[in-house]
């Protein structure tokens, strides 16, 4: 939320604000995961960061179709969290020589970001239900499920190759 | 991570440095609940986030628990990640006028808190057990269930009566 933003009066103007905080972190973590798929090393993370590339394109254009049915033009307001998020992931991503334990590392990072996107969804299909949009609650209710299948899949990864060749 | 802190060689470095990254943010956690007890209207929300101020302190005491069986002295490093969500927490709550409102941000705030946690610790617990401290997981564990409990209670909170006032 920049300095320069309205003040928040109505749960409407709340349920915007989100939208444009999570607009915002979905077009910066489309600029972070070519960066975490140059880093990984093992092809099933590879595999599994590209996927989530290609999804998280495509939940930026889910959210410029929320905001124009809600008769907004998408909008983003800056998002420290997320902002925090990434640029603790770059810095143990930088401190890590180790092949495999940079895997891992990699995959805490991007555990983090799918966390962040999982409770600023939830949030907004709870809130887009309670303004009587179930429409809008619809389409940020896919983004969550497949928000929590990206993360399900990168535990999975973790813990049956990737945290036993880095330890 | 500071920008003196010691590359990461091992994957017990990364365990170490992530003990040391929630460290830091359960402290800073310590210091921001007040704030959002202060704020909160609803008397169901101020005395969750009352409860969940005790528990977060033991959860920074079972942390310096598992630093001693590690054989460290608990030690925080900078967590930037932890600092953008409450920066931006404290910045939402700022330009929200309306008390229900108010509510409904001060717990999607303390949901985002609670996601950074569970994320963290769900990731110690499995490189705990990789590396085989069974003994450090089941204390990382037990504060990783108590995040969860007390994010369905926000969700329930929230679902059951603040975002309905709000809205």
């Amino acid at each position: 939320m920049g300095l320069f933003s309205k003040e928040i009066g109505t749960m409407d103007d709340l349920f915007v604000h989100q939208l444009q905080d999570i607009y915002y972190a979905e077009k910066r973590i489309v600029r972070a995961l070519p960066d975490m798929i140059a880093k990984s090393n093992s092809r099933e993370l590879k595999s599994a960061f590209e996927s989530h590339l290609g999804q998280t394109k495509n939940h930026v254009i889910r959210l410029e179709q929320v905001f124009e049915m809600h008769g907004l033009e998408p909008e983003a307001v800056k998002c420290p969290a997320i902002d925090g998020i990434i640029k603790e992931a770059d810095e143990v991503g930088s401190e890590v020589a180790d092949k495999n334990v940079l895997d891992a590392a990699l995959i805490a990072s991007a555990q983090a970001v799918e966390h962040y996107e999982m409770t600023r969804y939830g949030t907004l299909v709870a809130w887009a239900n309670a303004l009587g949009r179930d429409d809008c609650a619809r389409i940020l209710q896919e983004t969550l499920e497949e928000e929590k299948v990206a993360d399900n899949k990168l535990t999975s990864i973790a813990e049956n190759s990737i945290n036993r060749m880095a330890a």
